[in-house]
């Protein structure tokens, strides 16, 4: 494979790494998804209890961010309405037919990249089943990611996070670190999807090998019950936490949304994440500031509805998307 | 598209088809299945049910006949175990999916045709949703290609058969039709399979317009309690009766298979199908005798188990493509 051009590898799951996956593909060829695979929740819960499967779902949605077949991106998307079927997305019956059928996960995706004509590649980051464990500093434990990310945490923030029963990181995610020239944790939910990919055994020791620059991207709104008050250096922190590791870079807007789109989130209890730029400057990372908030209302995806009612305020990943290639290359 | 090469068009439905579809690729790139849309069995019976869906079992397997990519055609054939996807095979939910997506069942075969990278082209011989129904000389009715297929005619053979509510020839059936220079009623079963194809209206118009030599290729065993004791000519005279249609040429199988085989199908009430020369003769269709049947003990196949089993007794289907060949070029 030609290796020219820049190599970005993005760790995370969710819609912020879908977003950003899809506008980094303009930039460059050469992206690697690595997927956290803790998640138990809706159809690809039901495909791990039913048929044993591996997660398909966030993986389903990194092909489709990588690949330009209109068709197959709404097709994979597709949900079923009514019946068994019902609620089932069609790509994640695609992931876990043929992991069923070949045995082997890992082959399974890279045939669908193949039929989805991806740009870059996508690898779980793991290839064991595991299940999501919270421990908080009182002694509660809650275990599985659909019930973790609707976890009010109460007085006992920044839980520890642990896989069972055991991961290893898979080596294809390994060698995508090692190669990168940058390696990007996208923004997400930090407990439900960052720290399941981070906490893998084998990541930190990647991160701390590689030469690429480590760049986090900051969330735009805290999480109810989760990250109430916290700052961009509170969101880097965790990941650092998680991760092991010490972040290069840490991009965070620094432009405001509309109050319409605040006040409607105020009601859901998120709020908008602050800098406070005397301790930004203090850290050992490099915080970049930027207008990292699209100004476009989301229009109904007719791919994914929900994700489209998920995030009303969302980055723009293309502004993000160029200022990754503008840390690549001055 | 280049239409120098033999263009055949071959009607039907089942395992008949199915084998004779993957040999004939091989002869010529020009090969259109026009496929019986009334089955309602199975995963394809509980996707009409549930999601209001056209028949995806038949065309699935039709355009997996086709396809080149050996992949792609397992997964289209692999059927899920366990849990509430139990029993439907992949390539179903994928035709299905399409389906309700787009709304239109033509495209989304056109799209798995693109995925599966077939040679040739599938259409289904209507794009109208059909019931079979079957009226025997005593006045009993049954309903349902699948009730059908499993009935016991009794004393009163030689049904007529009807589609309901309504059916019209796909226009692109049409077209295949005109434009062959070979049109084949594939062997299969008289009135669960090649009826509800021969009598969708429209399609005796087309079979007697146009210019391509019509060939039946006779099925090799009866089917008790339906074709008990039919000779060949029985056969094709029911063909040309749901098909309104003059036949050219009967490809008839004159090589017995082993006694061992015999007794096999024997024991489930199944007779080689006999000929009499002289009747034979008297035919206005040429009748080609061969050794069209396989010696190949069939192996249980991996994409399809099902099919293995049904199918001990079966075609020499590269036999029967060559013996095309050469009624069209002498």
């Amino acid at each position: 494979m030609e290796k020219t051009g820049v190599k970005i590898a993005v760790i995370g799951g969710g819609t912020g790494s879908f977003t950003l996956l899809s506008s980094l593909k303009d930039y460059t060829r050469h992206v690697s998804a690595l997927v956290n695979m803790a998640d138990d929740g809706g159809s690809t819960g039901q495909l791990r209890d039913e048929l044993g499967a591996l997660p398909p779902g966030d993986i389903r949605q990194c092909l489709v961010a990588l690949s330009d077949s209109e068709r197959l991106r709404d097709l994979f998307n597709y949900r079923f309405e009514g019946g068994s079927l019902e609620g089932h997305a069609f790509g994640n019956l695609f992931l876990s037919a043929l992991e069923k059928m070949t045995g082997n996960f890992a082959e399974a995706v890279e045939t669908a990249a193949d039929v989805l004509n991806i740009t870059g590649e996508v690898y779980p980051v793991t290839l064991d089943k595991v299940t999501l464990v919270m421990r908080q500093s009182d002694g509660k434990v809650t275990e599985g990611e659909f019930q973790i990310g609707h976890a009010d945490f109460g007085d006992y923030t920044r839980p520890d996070m642990e896989l069972r029963p055991q991961a290893a990181l898979n080596p294809a995610a390994h060698e995508a670190i090692l190669g990168a020239d940058l390696v990007v944790i996208a923004p997400g939910n930090i407990y439900g999807s960052l720290a399941p990919a981070l906490i893998v055994p084998g990541m930190s020791e990647a991160l701390n090998a590689t030469t690429a620059k480590k760049v986090y991207v900051c969330n735009l709104v805290t999480k109810p019950g989760q990250t109430d008050g916290f700052d961009v250096c509170d969101f880097a922190a965790e990941i650092e936490r998680f991760g092991q590791l010490r972040l290069d870079y840490v991009l965070f807007n620094d432009a405001k949304p509309s109050q319409y789109l605040l006040d409607r989130y105020a009601k859901e209890g998120e709020y908008w994440v602050t800098y406070d730029k005397k301790k930004l400057a203090a850290a050992h990372y490099q915080a970049v500031g930027g207008h990292f908030v699209s100004n476009e209302r989301p229009a109904a995806s007719q791919s994914d509805p929900i994700a489209a009612t998920r995030t009303l305020i969302r980055h723009d990943a293309d502004a993000i998307a160029k200022q990754l290639m503008k840390l690549y290359f001055t």
